[in-house]
């Protein structure tokens, strides 16, 4: 018996321990963006640190200007000499939970329903984060130490957009960049099942803009017909922007796109999706989208251009005879790999501000360059040793998704320390993150616990 | 000197009499929308329904739903016995005059600055219905009689849409009909210093719909490229309803549109409008509209579309990554004569339909048809005595204009009475109607009374 199938039986063996534990950290409150669970966000780090500490890592908390990060870090003496150094992140604050009424039990009293671990951050991360904790702690039991050398790196910023996290990576940089991956386990797998690693992300940019006509609302008879009205004019702008293919239509809209390899069709293409039931869940009586991809395909690998909101002249309950004299819109676009999210935004702006219609005046409001798109390669060392991984927690080899949503710290570490990121998730797509009644299936949580134990081992064979 | 100088001249001698009448009838905040002051707008028809019993009228006040419509007729002895029979129409009621803080002086403490009278109703309606009353009394001081039999239609609910307006005129429909002419002063004229006599009106129709996509709101990574966004969807739709000249493309819009003679257009061309200036007043750099018409023919005789309010998805401050499921817009035309209210909004309704864009679901929300369009022949009998007397009391003759908003009364009378309407405005386009500071030019005021007493005379010799 190898010292990991050892491991994997002792996570077996000690699994009231674990759901214990998960749900005594799931118990507190560490709402990021509530300023009154500010002292319970510093609970739950010192909750995690204490964790650490018993993990025999050395932890650092780190202050910040809002809610601490937390670095552990693995002795010498608790792993092999010439052991490579992995890098986890995760975080451990959550999402407000309102609306209340809607929790079958409440948010913060963890509860096992149907081998279904209810509570807010089940899922999204800390139940997640468990599964690191949990597979050191088995680690550190039977071995006295980690296969590799091990950085974790807690933040309590995640869903209020981590305003702090790169300061710290960046006075960390020196050491994070000697790791040589990166793992988050913060994401999905493709659906109860079917085992998955993210190896894609798309990245967001923003735009806000008004047009302005008049310099009052107008009385729609005493002056209609005789200047602009801004809301035609940005229905115009908005009706070029896509053409009747659904191809967005701004000049250099799709420079940097990484074409699909026909491996990667492929391998979509025997996904278990099926776009009549998706379109049935969403309540349309067709999908619609990009001519010549496939759903996933667009929703993956093709940059898209959104209206998030439209506002002019009187919305109230009935009529009102007015000419607006302002009409604004908010416009997001997803990037995909390896889009520069700069030049995207500049053509952007340019593309509107060249279609501009006659009368009316354009108001630049905001523009954001939210989270670059990231991709990891699927044929590395690293990706190999994850995927034996996950099949021998899961029995299963595991497919290689992209996500349509952004996690923006990815292109970020990408960035700052050029290490790559392996997203092994845990979550299936109705765990219902940010939602009432958020779930992680115990199924996952447990088998997450061994696939982790089997990566830090893995990756200490193929990054040696 | 003739029965009407000599009326004309008692007019001129009174002037103080009549303004302090006017101000105390402006003094009674008579605001028909707002439920405290009903007792108020009582207050108003019985000053008015006392002034008219003092004229020697026969006041009969109404009950309806809300607030009472007074209805004053001549009694035999009043007029001579082959007298045509004359319907002047007012309203009592007047607008909310909030913001209160707006106001130089209170809005129902009427003051003079200036030789211009402010107050809230100066000039919409209760100063012009005035012009009438001192018309009447002067004509009855000199004369104990009117030149006509003159009836006079007084409402309480103008400013609230005239809801029980027509049960009334209906149920008096015998007797009201046999009247040769409607006149109406609740206009302006074009300019100061330029007498007009307003001819035609435009109609009003509108209708509200939405686009629905999903079954909620999604998130804009998850599911961008995947299903059709119903603000792009309305924004298209918007697009789609004026070609690049400024026309309405809906099919059979400008069905029944009365084309502009030659001798409207040189008529109009001669006004004292410059487009530059109209266009610096509204603070744009350019006017817009139909090509191949002036302003002016844009505004008083082409049918226009126009968006009012536009909504969709999310319009709080920053941004929010949603795909919308829902976008919705509100759009009135105005028509001109003659074209069927009906007819167009059917022809609207039918267009829109028709080019809703794949993957969502249109929603007639509302439809209305609130007001035909009017027009009064400019070469009749009683449209000359009405030039006549505008022309003795100011010393110029009237031009002819058309009004780009929609007086419904006008076109109701038309349809339930058979009888035409000569709108006899005294009112100035800088009179601020509906909002702080409205007032009345006393020269108006005081020529308005004696236009009035001069028409009566020439209505009675011309209709005879």
């Amino acid at each position: 018996m190898s010292l990991l199938d050892t491991v994997l039986v002792w996570i077996d063996k000690n699994r009231s321990r674990w759901l214990h534990d998960v749900k005594t950290f799931l118990s507190i409150p560490s709402i990021s963006a509530q300023p009154e669970h500010a002292a319970d966000v510093r609970a739950a780090a010192e909750w995690a640190s204490d964790y650490m500490r018993t993990l025999g890592m050395n932890v650092e908390t780190i202050q910040t200007a809002k809610h601490p990060c937390l670095l552990a870090t693995t002795p010498d003496d608790m792993a092999p000499k010439d052991a490579p150094h992995i890098l986890i992140y995760g975080h451990y604050d959550v999402q407000p939970p309102e609306p209340l009424e809607l929790w079958t039990t409440p948010p913060f009293s963890p509860t096992v329903r149907n081998d279904q671990l209810f509570a807010r951050g089940a899922s999204d991360d800390k139940g997640q984060v468990h599964c690191h904790l949990a597979a050191l702690m088995a680690w550190k039991e039977i071995n006295s130490g980690f296969p590799c050398r091990i950085s974790f790196l807690l933040e309590g910023e995640e869903e209020i957009g981590s305003p702090n996290l790169m300061t710290v990576v960046n006075a960390k940089r020196d050491f994070l960049k000697t790791a040589k991956v990166l793992l988050i386990s913060d994401t999905n797998i493709f659906a109860d099942g079917v085992p998955s690693i993210t190896y894609g992300l798309r990245g967001l940019i923003g735009v806000e803009f008004a047009l302005h006509g008049a310099n009052t609302d107008l009385h729609s008879g005493m002056y209609g017909g005789t200047v602009a009205n801004p809301a035609h004019a940005l229905c115009e702008m908005i009706a070029k922007l896509h053409d009747a293919n659904g191809r967005v239509t701004v000049p250099g809209f799709y420079d940097g796109v990484l074409p699909l390899t026909n491996d990667e069709r492929d391998m979509w293409k025997k996904l278990p999706h099926d776009d009549a039931k998706f379109a049935a869940d969403l309540g349309v009586n067709q999908l619609f989208g990009e001519a010549g991809f496939s759903t996933l395909e667009r929703k993956w690998a093709r940059p898209t251009l959104e209206v998030n909101g439209l506002t002019s002249g009187y919305q109230g309950p009935g009529g009102k005879t007015v000419l607006p004299n302002r009409a604004s819109v908010k416009i997001t676009c997803r990037l995909v790999p390896n889009q520069d999210a700069e030049k995207i935004g500049d053509a952007l702006v340019a593309y509107l501000q060249s279609i501009v219609p006659a009368g009316v005046r354009f108001e630049l409001i905001a523009r954001s360059t939210g989270s670059p798109p990231a991709i990891t390669p699927i044929d590395s060392p690293a990706m190999e040793a994850a995927s034996d991984a996950v099949e021998l927690a899961f029995g299963k080899r595991p497919i290689f998704q992209r996500e349509g949503g952004s996690i923006p710290v990815v292109a970020w570490f990408k960035q700052s320390l050029g290490i790559d990121t392996i997203l092994l998730g845990y979550g299936l797509p109705d765990d219902r993150i940010h939602a009432p009644n958020e779930k992680l299936d115990l199924k996952y949580y447990y088998g997450g616990i061994k696939a982790n134990a089997a990566v830090y081992e893995y990756l200490a064979q193929k990054l040696k």
